[in-house]
């Protein structure tokens, strides 16, 4: 058997088409956490599997890591998601540096799961993050990039919504009235993040295994049926409990002021597993019922630099992943073609003497900023306008014995037909013509 | 002992400092490719050991990948090179591609090294390569880009050199006109590689170990004293080997007309390994004596192809890493100044009732294309410019109690310092004094 031509299960080649695709959309991110002053950072492919197990304990990362010993005997692995990276660098600096710290990065993660479906061995993430910035508005602003993301992308509030909750309200609803334990919190909660994912004859079963005395389990079935901010604010007021909403209800407020309202919906599910969040949460979803999945997810956490033995520092911040992003724009058919390349133009000759002045305008042209792509032996002329197009050179050249001799060269618009003769040696003039600036 | 918050052996940390230096060269290293119409790919972070077998034999990959089983019982690594990955790319497509096939990339790799300076675990590797082109352009085109890069960097021939030399003449010289063994003419080979690394007294060593004869060492000796075209040409006139020269000698003039005479330099002892070039090859070499070690390295090669089963495809391509490239610009101080961000403008507001309209402006002017950076809570005047100057801000705005009686903003310059009144939802305005159109 040959040698396979097939990447590694769950990866991904990208040829030009795929990768011009990828470029646009880090371009999008890179663009749009910038308009918010975040700054860029990276960190090593590479990190200690104790850094891992310190955010996530020992349990969680052990099936999804691609973890591995070095010949030094380290325990390594490759980064399967950004933030203890990122904790450990702002863990450095913090102190230094002017609050609120805004960061972002695009990095490359894997984790070792049963590819389908937007979920691949690896991806890529964003991940945008703020430190130490007043309460809710550092959320505002992680939400501020996010919707701004979307919206640079071509989308808007009928292609996505974002779900939001906060972690408080659940557990003052489950601890405070209630009266759960903390063990039959934790179990709770799973239930509640799960409960859209089952039908209701599984939540009924799942339910039951708590036994919930009937009043608990009729206001948490209440709880989980509420899905507008009104209903929350009136059921919570019912319940004696408003002090719980206000927190929400006032970041709900405030993105009303800075324009965001539209793409808000309450979900009291989402909750984000057990213990990194500790305030809002959310998650963005594809509003087509067809790609029904999160795009994102994010919150407010406060603990993240504990693991370093440091004070609390509150953080806010989400990852967006390239697949589910892809798919989502795919669906609403967001993407732009990128199928072939763009070059300014494509330089051919039609003769061997050709080939010198070819090369020489070619250097010419790129040192002035231009995409210039050349035919390396004599081309039929009738060839040059087909291969032109497959170049997506916007201009071509032709160069034949007419144009040697007299120290010229013919320059075509492949859209517009329009054809120009300059001089050989007029670089400005040419430039200017192919800047579409004569 | 506390969890460490270094970075892992052998890589970086990219505070927003360093990723901005990365950024700029990694945009110059796209929009370099990108003016020769080269395109864009990238493959997976993970490939099967095999591949990395498969092109450079058991010994030579074991020492320095990282590699280990994943969960499937897969033997794979991360990527120390993009080579492979790209010839099986390549092998998918090329049959259908127009040729010659011009690619890029910018891939991190790891290598298990003793870090040293120039050298580290994880770099970065900007790769071009071009497969199909007629005999010597292709190896024209992918210099083009290497000295275009170093030129777009704000380098010249005063900074650095590249260094060239031609496997068949060397071949050519110990096959034919020495008359060594294919043993021999290896064991040669690797001499030749480090004959300018080692002191003289080495050399004499090495050579004395091989058991030439003395008119053989003479020749040997002779060639390896050759350092400018013009010599090489007489020396294998004398030696009635013309005929090994005239491929390269052909290709030097090839490059004096496309304009890159004044970059190259003749070295009889650039070989660059045993088996996997073939022709032309090729070492950019910072100038500065206490810098000297190799930019960056590549050549001709024929068989990448044939580790598939596939027919040969002529390729030649570069990679130089970002390592040492980083080290070459800061050595001649053409890296400009990355310690600071740039923002459009730092909005404040000085009184709490701002905090809205503030907002308001920011999502407003984000629309319009412009980087914002906003102040989270009232900020007294005084500290406004100081800390917009930090952002790196280029205007900040004020909005006291006075401004929003009178629904107006202050704007002012921090370079001129001169301030303007404007409307506060006069947007368009706004931009276009931002954008020094007003």
């Amino acid at each position: 058997m040959g040698l396979s031509k097939k990447p590694y299960r769950g990866t991904r080649d990208f040829f030009p088409a795929d990768k011009r695709l990828r470029d646009y959309l880090f371009e999008s991110m890179s663009k749009t956490a910038e308009s918010f002053g975040l700054e860029p950072y990276d960190g090593p492919l590479v990190e200690e599997v104790e850094l891992y197990k310190a955010k996530s304990g020992e349990e969680l990362i052990n099936d999804q890591i691609y973890s591995f010993h070095d010949r030094g005997e380290r325990f390594v692995a490759i980064r399967p998601e950004m933030t203890p990276t990122l904790a450990r660098m702002i863990a450095q600096v913090y102190r230094e540096l002017p609050k609120p710290i805004r960061w972002y990065s695009i990095p490359n993660l894997m984790r070792y799961e049963k590819p389908q479906k937007g979920r691949l061995r690896e991806h890529w993430q964003f991940n945008c993050d703020i430190f130490g910035a007043p309460e809710l508005l550092g959320e505002l602003e992680v939400l501020g990039v996010l919707v701004a993301l979307f919206e640079n992308l071509g989308a808007n509030s009928s292609h996505f919504e974002i779900l939001i909750n906060d972690k408080k309200i659940v557990e003052g609803l489950l601890q405070n009235k209630l009266e759960l334990s903390a063990e039959k919190t934790n179990a709770i909660y799973k239930i509640i993040d799960r409960s859209k994912k089952v039908t209701p004859e599984a939540l009924d079963k799942m339910l039951a295994e708590q036994d919930l005395n009937s009043e608990q389990d009729k206001i948490l079935r209440e709880y989980l049926k509420i899905n507008e901010f009104e209903e929350l604010a009136k059921k919570f007021v019912t319940w004696g409990l408003q002090d719980l909403t206000n927190h929400m209800l006032g970041f709900v407020e405030l993105c009303r002021e800075y324009g965001l309202s539209e793409y808000l919906t309450y979900d009291p599910t989402i909750v984000r597993g057990l213990d990194y969040y500790t305030g809002i949460v959310f998650e963005a979803f594809d509003k087509n019922p067809e790609n029904r999945r999160a795009l994102c997810g994010g919150g407010s956490y406060g603990g993240l630099m504990q693991i370093f033995g440091e004070q609390p520092l509150p953080g806010v911040g989400f990852g967006l992943g390239d697949v589910t992003l892809t798919d989502f724009l795919k669906t609403h058919q967001l993407l732009p073609d990128f199928s072939t390349a763009h070059n300014d133009i494509f330089l051919t000759y039609q003769t061997p003497a050709g080939q010198s002045p070819c090369l020489q305008l070619a250097r010419e042209l790129r040192k002035r900023g231009l995409k210039v792509i050349t035919g390396l032996s004599p081309l039929k002329i009738k060839k040059v306008f087909d291969l032109g197009s497959k170049h997506g050179a916007s201009y071509v050249s032709l160069l034949g014995e007419r144009e040697i001799e007299t120290g010229s060269v013919e320059i075509k618009n492949l859209t517009t037909k329009e054809q120009h003769k300059l001089k050989l040696d007029d670089y400005k003039n040419i430039q200017s013509l192919i800047r579409n600036k004569l």
